[in-house]
């Protein structure tokens, strides 16, 4: 493909210098394809365990072509187990409530209140606190257990890239079995 | 088993209403059960459609024991492939908002209000716009898709008297791809 020709061409026939290009391009490009409506996609499961932990899963792409593709494919049960082992609440920063955030800012500072540095201090400090709760907690922030050099983030941008459509995690679901159980009334 | 062999002399013989006998002491005794704790059972899943929809479901019973036997496993799949089919919107009429259900009165009474009929006739035919509400959108009323001559609470109560256990459908998720797209960020 042109792409390949051209990157090993800026890497001066250098194959890993090539892959690098490619793969720096293809994190570029996503970004120029975002707002791309992305109708199409799969629904996916994943179970674990016998049936102790389940996800379902939306990854939305911009055609059925590349949703039937094993790439796709297989990226769709990448996340979804990943979701599975590492149990994000949200898909995005965006999606965490205010009053969350609000919350973990106060618990953060009030946590280094005794510390006496001063606020401006404190206020980085709160917002380190806040990245990092959104890496243990929003799937697109946190590290892929089948890769921590990456993050599900990134993982998706290379897709983008190495397919060529806008792409989309739109929403999980996972159910841990037992968890949470308020005594729902059995069948009455 | 004992309880065949009551049913079978009860019935005279009658091997038809003996089976009747079984099944309406299987949904008595099912009340008997309520109130057991029931934090086993299984998280199962089912795409339909090559992941043009998926059902993520938890159903629970007492003991590892029964979430492992097939009748248990076969029912599991069942409502799993009925949530998908039949899209209920939640497991019972309890999980109903009360704000859901007042519009839907309202707008039973207000489609009425110009037929004359007095206040208790329209407050019966409320009520039964409601029943009908329950029926076409809460798991447990729905009629089962593969039986339309029980509701999904007939099935389960059924399981709960033939495995002798306490058993709830706890909760389920329902995507179908593309719904409710309101155009999400892709990966920024």
């Amino acid at each position: 493909m042109l792409d390949c020709k051209k990157a090993l061409a800026e890497a001066s026939g250098d194959f890993e210098k090539a892959v690098e290009y490619l793969r720096k391009r293809g994190i570029a490009s996503a970004a120029k394809k975002a707002g791309r409506a992305t109708k199409e996609g799969l629904v996916t499961s994943y179970i674990h365990g016998e049936g102790r932990v389940g996800v379902l899963l939306e990854v939305n792409c911009e055609t059925d072509f590349v949703a039937r593709t094993e790439q796709f494919k297989n990226f769709v049960k990448d996340v979804a187990m990943h979701i599975a082992a590492a149990s994000p609440q949200w898909v995005s920063p965006e999606e965490v409530p205010a009053a969350i955030i609000a919350k973990e800012k106060e618990i953060a500072v009030a946590q280094m209140q005794a510390s006496g540095k001063p606020a401006a201090v404190l206020e980085k400090i709160a917002e380190g606190k806040i990245k990092k709760f959104y890496e243990d907690n929003c799937l697109l922030h946190q590290t892929f257990v089948k890769d921590p050099n990456k993050t599900i983030e990134q993982l998706l941008k290379e897709l983008i890239g190495a397919l060529g459509e806008n792409m989309a995690i739109r929403r999980f679901a996972r159910f841990m079995l037992g968890e949470g159980a308020k005594d729902t009334a059995a069948a009455e």
